[in-house]
């Protein structure tokens, strides 16, 4: 468990999305933008890959204070020498994650519907990744969209931090927000954008100007 | 590293091949038939899914002495509580599976060149698979096939001791084993067989033969 991660803006990386400008460049340019926390997700690579690009964000990650987050592999995040993994449904139970990474890894874990949540090991999970929201993204296996009152559900059900992923983009930002969440996930409305890095802003513009709403009503 | 562990006959699982009888009980007519160590091996397959499978496997096996593999995903070994992981070109190096499993886990490294073995890290790898020596057998993605001749290469280069892969059937074992492996390894000859075990015998039965032949040339 690690405290203190800001979640506000959390980056996913596409292989295909960003082959143009380029994995890392791409994951650069988020973080210029707005992007408080990168994870390697990539279901098709070959571990050794993994281990080499997790090493390259690190590299240019690790000195910005960005964590680098590995998907589904918590051994990649070990060999890779990544700030923590994160586990879905299907995937590597916490528990086990935990193990290989140790206490002061960051361990987060997705949640694809609100019943999940019973069984949630919260004395291993850092923060949960909440979705598909509004759509299954780039993730076109996953299970059928929650909408913003399953979001809530979740919110209001986990007693960990919440990240919102699923077809986000600026125009979901305040119903996300307002449901509660800690932070919103991104993977095409940045890597898929003419420039990553004002799409990333953009987004963490919009977080920070509800945010700000948010204080004024209740202030 | 793991002393002792018998290799002569290395059963790899193959989901598809085996969904009429069963992935698990596949492999224990595998055993029945005389395999010694048998890898569960899945590239498409899901963490969670691997994990289960794992268990059951060390479940149905330990009992009978039969180290329990993962392919790929050390991580996963751990959680299935397995005897060890094994790795290949493009996965995990060998240096973080030995650090997730710890010493007294059998790992092991796949080979697909002679000049592999010059950047081998042999103080952590328990044996090698090298291959694909006749046919890239259920392994459509793999390298191209050595030969008998790539494969007294390998051996002669190893270190530690070699199992064969890669299209490996009764006919071959004859010129695998005269090339000084340790044992070899089937999938497709057994899983893919009318009676896994019948097959698994034929196997062993050429195998052993091979070895009274050359002890009394030698004796």
């Amino acid at each position: 468990m690690r405290r203190g991660v800001d979640l506000s803006l959390y980056y996913l990386t596409d292989t295909e999305l960003s082959s143009g400008l380029g994995l890392i460049e791409t994951a650069l340019a988020a973080v210029q933008g707005g992007a408080t926390i990168v994870q390697l997700r990539d279901p098709q690579a070959k571990a050794g890959w993994l281990v080499a690009q997790g090493r390259a964000l690190v590299a240019a990650l690790r000195p910005l204070g960005i964590p680098v987050i590995i998907n589904d592999r918590p051994d990649v995040a070990l060999a890779a020498g990544a700030d923590g993994a994160h586990v879905g449904q299907g995937d590597l139970p916490p528990e086990a994650a935990r193990e290989i990474l140790g206490p002061d890894a960051i361990v987060g874990l997705s949640i694809t519907r609100p019943d999940q949540l019973a069984e949630a090991p919260w004395g291993l999970v850092d923060h949960l990744g909440v979705g598909p929201v509004v759509s299954r993204g780039v993730k076109t296996d996953g299970a059928e969209p929650m909408g913003f009152d399953g979001l809530r559900a979740c919110v209001l059900l986990s007693r960990r931090p919440v990240v919102a992923i699923g077809g986000m983009s600026v125009e979901w930002v305040p119903d996300a927000m307002a449901a509660g969440v800690a932070g919103i996930a991104a993977v095409a409305a940045i890597a898929g954008a003419e420039d990553p890095a004002d799409a990333a802003s953009a987004l963490r513009t919009a977080i920070e100007h509800h945010r700000r709403l948010r204080g004024a009503a209740r202030g």
